[in-house]
């Protein structure tokens, strides 16, 4: 928990301010900035882009603040870190870049981004940890842990649905109750319940209609009432629509600066009674709070150790690397082998996506600099393709053929050229460029001990994986990538990154196809609660890698699963794990739940907790895993709250979302939902309902005991058919029919007896 | 079109009524009845379930109307009259209903149902005509017009949104309003624009939370409003929720009695001003007419013609039969074949579905005698199982597999019992019960010669489909069905029905797989228009069989499509057809359109028109299709209305949805769509705005030309991305970033100037 007692009782209130400052206050100076009060003794404090590094512009700012920076560490971007599923490594990850920030005098570092993948197309894909809710916030929460560390503030965004760049500043995200609490916020009340950051960003969109900048029930009465958030909301830059409604919401702080032209708006709003004078307040006092708490930072002096920093890097994208197949144990290599390196990505890495995000490295390695610098075998090098598609392909393959032919291994380099994947935009498809796989055909025909290792930052279709004995998933690795790359592929790092996002067999497959990315300012979440891997296990799809999947040089052997309920309600699961191979290496334990005949619509799994385990060669460890009570409620729309099922829930715990290892059941008490019966309530409803149940069969019985002739009995296949077809009556309505022998007021006296005995 | 001169300028008007009697028109005497006002001249009228056959109750009616009734034909029901794609088969089958109606001094059948088959599951499919609009449309257009060429009013049901039995009578179907317009409503409206039903059933169901029978937007506005119904909107059984609120929303009529208690209440809400005193004069007004209608139906004595009206049903149940595959022609069968008649459906024929449309006979014929009739050779039968499963299945199945061992050919009748499907609940999987599927197992190892012969309300899963070598699905086919079942086996009939809803593979397939049927009263139709076959297409889905399939004994070759558009903007296309096989036969000729790179989400194919051919051996016919320019349109949620996209449509004609045998492109003039500009219209809107465009592309140049730093532009990938992400920007916010050389005031004004201009 971020120490949250600091506050503005022992300086400036808001009461000692004019309005005009108040009002100054809510917006940026600049691009980068807050307005500082001198007279009060309040500085201006710095934003600053992240969240894999910093980015932070020196001098003048272009339009969309997308110019040149200061050098930082880039550490891999989410859907790197999110692969390792440790979130004590997001947290050391959150220290350096709190460091970072610190040296550069930045007060808020605008991350981590825990929006759900809810499309593979989403270009801003790669800046989010996973298409599993509680994996995101889990990570997220590290990452916050770690950045607020060092004195420096997080920015959990963006909030919320934001889960495609198309007409993002616009399009209304339509997400019925279910899906949003349970997918689509859960990683965010992670975050802040958590982790408490210090702002959360809202975000671009509209959700069910309504700007997430001017949503009170988003930014005060969920993230304030019902997560107990302390902090401040920032707008993302740009998304202010009006900004009175926005203050009266809960948006403190819009970004970048209006020109005062919002300012005004404000002043006047107050001036002439539109805006209650203490909502201002509210917000300007969290905005002095976090000045506050920005002031108290201790200080870290520069310069950076950047090597320091470039090792950790390194560190964390081996981490981040996830082996998909490796057929035959052709990975590891050894350091003799004779090695073709092949694409221009070995020498022209693609480490991390456009946009606000976009880092200016400290360094940057490149994957063949890096396997030289380890091989003692030949290592030759062909591009076998340029990145932009220009040049003479078919010399550039030829090359390349003629490399892998002379070659005891090829090791391929494919991925996505930067254009295709950005802050912005969204892709149109999940494929890997022609010419890339053409040349990747050509290879295999000449050398079929291939190894592929890709650059993406989300997923892309992996048309060749029968193929291809070996593939190496390295997503977008950081500026040290090229050297994490190295180290895996010849087991100095033995990998462990495990899927976060589902890679399918088609884009057609995706849950949410023919449902993104909308238009005309709308775009329905069809899907419901069945994202990611919820949708492909439900539908019983074919995948080309499962969610969770990811390959070792070792192998991991599970023993039997116990679990057991604890006092305070969260069911604790222990299971022994062993290391059978050869090499040491580490595991990524999973367990998910499932209720059968649940009364919701439910996933057949749902991810509930995680646990990275490092096991020397034959080693043995008991691994604790805990699911909080909380993650097994769903949300109740009758009731509109989180309500756990009570019932014998499956714990399975699991290598992968597919490769389940071991499977225990523990019952579960459900928490309480008693509905008030009313003249709506259908007959089964009354039947099933603890009170009023008795007495309605009662009734029930007398209704139909004798009164239903036989040839109505025997239309109707069986008893039970009758049953089925009377019990979604309303009780009310079901006495307009002949023959009823309760009266409407009967019935009515009936259901008010049944509510008094609550 | 119907007469509707016929109205109460004649006779009695609402204001010679008391408003006691006034309320008392507005709903019924008892279950099927109005109440008459003898002082008025105003008889009551008589209202019975239908839709294929009249199901008229004789004395005393149970709790829920589902007692005897008096003998009458059952015509196949929609599942099987459907199939033959042919309206004015539908209207002739319509024509012997309204005599049927008359004879019994029925004033108004309940029917035709054209609720849409969103999932196979709905227990009520098979009173409904298909997954696709038009198609349901016309088949229920055709229906209306024979049942009221006789003076007998039709009831278009039921309205709307209705596509599942699980708490039918309270669950919101929540739906965005280009799949309620584009797949929903589409078919209501085209029967209620071509064929003025003299009244419309209002369903159980709520619409995105308003109950149907309460609900002005739709009983008003889209019905009379936009859609020109003149008649009576009339309860579904039970359906009144809010009666006061359901009259002025549009409810003319509710049915059955409420004992006089909502009478009461609207009488009540009128003297205390709640309800205007017109509304209630306005639907009088209409019952009025309805009335005098039913008086003026030219008298049709009885009795029956019971022969007659059977030989139609036999007729129209072999038109509903699909052939659905039929390898090395082993149908049809030679009159002299050795035969085995398997399966207790040859003996206890499954005909009809259970619920309000159970038709009490005039005759039933049974399959296992009819083809006796027929056959010249042995035909020996074995029950092979028993409907309700009980019995020694494998003394049952040893018998069968004797004689199907000992015959030529197995004739194998499979299919649903009657609980398996019915009106009041759903089924809950698509699956053949096991021990028919092991009886066909075990039949197969005997002879490998065997024909399926099904009987369902909806489809099943075939995982049988690939080692029988011809299935003739049989759907529901009516009392006739046996001798229509003998008739395709010899030949006597060619099949020609095609599938009105997909076969697919599995149910894990089918487009509303979780979310179906709903939960606590909410029901999400997340796939939004990707309903049916547009799904499977989409998705590029393999099925067991697709939409529009089906096969016949001859074949047919298809000429190439011609098409152009006529002076009214609907698309003529013509194509030969020619019958290259032995055997007269008849085809089901199919008109699809699409357009690529449409402005809105489409589906790559959607029915539009189709045309029932009969040719002789050898004979060609030129085939005339028409696609009116109303469908072409979609639902603009900017404007609330139809509009035509221009562009190049594809025009398919197929013998099925997977099956294209020419393939012509027109161009069509699109519907013009000005919206005017706002401070929230992104920058991309006003781009493409014909007059604001090039005003704001001068400004553009002005604010990005030289302004764009390098290192903004080099981070970009491509001036493309740029441009993308721009693009989306609302032209308000952007002033909001520094260095934009335009303020909001200006652009403000830039607005206002275009506006001005259109």
């Amino acid at each position: 928990m971020t120490d949250t007692t600091e506050n503005s009782t022992d300086g400036v209130q808001p009461a000692d301010l004019t309005l005009a400052e108040k009002a100054s206050l809510t917006s940026g100076a600049d691009f980068w900035t807050t307005k500082a009060i001198d007279r009060a003794g309040l500085p201006s404090i710095t934003m600053t882009d992240g969240p894999h590094g910093l980015r932070k512009q020196r001098g003048t700012t272009d339009h969309l603040g997308l110019a040149d920076s200061v050098p930082a560490t880039c550490f891999p971007p989410a859907v790197g870190l999110g692969s390792s599923f440790d979130p004590e490594l997001a947290e050391r990850v959150g220290e350096a870049l709190g460091v970072e920030s610190a040296i550069e005098d930045v007060a808020v570092l605008l991350g981590p981004g825990v929006n759900i993948k809810r499309s593979p197309l989403c270009g801003r894909n790669f800046e989010y940890f996973s298409e599993d809710p509680i994996l995101s916030g889990v990570m997220g929460a590290g990452l916050v842990r770690g950045i607020q560390s060092k004195g420096v503030g997080a920015s959990l965004k963006h909030f919320a649905a934001n889960n495609q760049e198309f007409d993002r500043m616009r399009a209304s995200s339509d997400v019925d109750p279910r899906p949003l609490r349970e997918i689509y916020l859960r990683g965010f009340q992670r975050v802040v319940e958590d982790a408490q950051p210090w702002t959360v960003m809202c975000s671009y969109n509209r959700i069910n209609g309504v700007y997430a900048s001017e949503d009170p029930w988003l930014l005060t009465q969920v993230l304030r009432g019902e997560w107990g958030f302390e902090g401040v909301v920032v707008s993302d830059w740009g998304a202010v629509n009006d900004r009175v409604k926005g203050l009266s919401a809960g948006l403190d702080l819009e970004m970048p600066s209006s020109g005062g032209r919002t300012d005004a708006q404000l002043i006047a709003a107050v001036q002439d009674g539109t805006l209650d004078k203490r909502e201002l307040d509210v917000a300007v006092g969290r905005l002095i709070d976090l000045i506050r708490k920005a002031q108290t930072r201790p200080a870290i002096d520069g310069p950076l150790d950047v090597d320091a920093h470039h090792a950790l890097a390194r560190e964390v994208a081996g981490r981040s690397i996830v082996l998909l197949k490796n057929e035959g144990d052709l990975l590891p290599l050894a350091r003799e082998t004779k090695l073709a390196v092949i694409g221009a990505f070995a020498e022209q890495p693609r480490y991390q996506g456009a946009g606000s995000s976009l880092i200016n490295p400290t360094k940057l390695d490149k994957a063949i600099d890096e396997i030289r610098a380890l091989a003692t075998g030949a290592v030759s090098y062909a591009a076998g393709f340029t990145l932009d598609g220009s040049g003479d392909n078919a010399a550039l393959r030829k090359d390349a053929v003629a490399a892998a032919s002379a070659a005891d291994v090829a090791v391929v380099f494919l991925g996505l050229p930067a254009a295709a994947e950005s802050e912005g935009y969204d892709r149109e498809h999940i494929d890997l460029p022609a010419v890339q796989l053409e040349l990747l055909d050509a290879v295999l025909a000449a050398n079929s001990r291939t190894v592929v290792v890709l650059s993406n930052g989300a997923v892309v279709s992996l048309p060749f994986r029968d193929r291809v004995p070996s593939i190496v998933e390295g997503w977008l690795l950081g500026q040290a990538g090229g050297g994490a790359i190295a180290d895996v592929l010849y087991g100095i790092v033995n990998p462990s990154g495990k899927l976060t996002e589902t890679i399918p067999l088609r884009l057609q497959d995706t849950p949410s196809y023919g449902n993104f990315p909308g238009e005309f300012g709308h775009v329905r979440y069809g899907e419901g609660i069945l994202v990611g891997y919820r949708w492909y296990d439900a539908r019983d799809l074919d995948v080309a890698y499962p969610f969770g999947h990811g390959l070792s040089y070792t192998t991991f052997s599970y023993g039997d699963a116990s679990a057991a309920v604890n006092a305070n309600g969260d069911i604790a699961v222990t299971v022994a794990v062993t290391n059978t191979g050869a090499m040491a290496g580490r595991e990524t334990v999973q367990l998910y739940t499932s209720l059968a005949r649940s009364v919701v619509e439910r996933a057949p799994r749902e991810l509930k907790a995680f646990a990275s385990v490092a096991l020397e060669s034959g080693e043995t460890r008991e691994v604790s895993l805990t699911v909080r009570r909380k993650d097994l409620a769903y949300w109740d729309i009758r009731v509109d709250r989180w309500v756990v099922e009570g019932g014998e829930y499956t714990v399975e715990v699991a290598a992968s979302s597919r490769d389940i290892r071991s499977t225990v059941t523990v019952a579960v008490d459900g928490d309480a939902v008693r509905l008030p019966l009313t003249m709506e309530s259908s007959v089964a409803d009354l039947l099933t309902d603890p009170i009023a149940g008795p007495l309605v069969q009662k009734a029930m019985s007398e209704l139909f005991g004798g009164a239903m002739d036989a040839a109505a009995a025997s239309m109707m296949a069986d008893e039970d058919g009758l049953l089925k077809i009377l019990s979604s009556f309303p009780i009310g309505r079901i006495t307009s029919f002949p023959g009823t022998p309760l009266t409407y007021q009967q019935v009515e006296a009936l259901v008010a007896t049944a509510n008094a005995q609550r």
